[in-house]
């Protein structure tokens, strides 16, 4: 099983800014830089995404950057891994658009996946970002110098 | 979230074997036929897969096809899917060969990752095979005439 790279790459921005000072953005430049060379482009196209979802917000101008939209422990990792994924299927027959499988009236295996991956989760509803919060992070990292 | 789509078409490979008579083998065109239009080369290495894993056997020759080497009740939908799957990273931290990310040191969503992940198998080891079974499977389908 594996998570979309679009989230993986979410989840890492989220943490560096659940790390920063609180209400105080942090450019997209600088993500780029602690994210280890993510292309602007990509990081431009996750930080439209979690804004949308209302994670995020973005600061336009001078000084303006990226920042979490509520304080790191009101943010559930669990609900926004659900968000990030809401378009994807964990097998062909969960897509939206259906599919071709010729077991699917009588296939028990359907509420076992969807069981199993409502347990993935609920296995991550029990952190917020604050959980993920790295130590030292606010100081050795983004916090001394967020831009 | 989402398995390989292998894993996706060896779960119904392993469904409808599970569905056939015991000791009863079925040919790969039968299960190709059944399983709407995949293709034989990729049922073949599925089959390949499987039986290297030790979840089913071939029989060669006239009368030879695929089975379940063990009894559907035996065989646990998790241990299944974490075979299947043991060289998927769920995210790219994951990954045998590494990863650049440089968060690592200090990460601790990774272990809630790992934990969730274990959820997910955890649910389908609730369930074995003969789970499965679509009712009248048997009779139905590819019971009446296995090959």
């Amino acid at each position: 099983m594996r998570l979309l790279a679009g989230t993986d790459f979410a989840l890492r921005v989220l943490m560096l800014l659940a790390g920063a000072p609180p209400g105080r953005p942090v450019s997209v430049e600088r993500l780029a830089r602690d994210l280890g060379g993510l292309s602007r482009h990509h990081l431009h196209k996750i930080v439209q995404d979690l804004t949308a979802l209302g994670i995020t917000r973005t600061l336009r101008g001078s000084g303006g950057g990226v920042m979490l939209a509520r304080a790191p422990d009101q943010v559930r990792v669990g609900t926004v891994v659900r968000q990030l994924e809401a378009d994807q299927a964990v097998v062909e027959c969960f897509r939206a658009d259906g599919c071709a499988c010729t077991l699917l009236p009588h296939c028990r295996l359907r509420g076992m996946l969807r069981e199993a991956q409502e347990r993935f989760y609920a296995g991550l509803d029990g952190y917020t970002l604050a959980d993920c919060i790295p130590p030292l992070t606010a100081s050795a990292s983004i916090g001394a110098s967020a831009r």
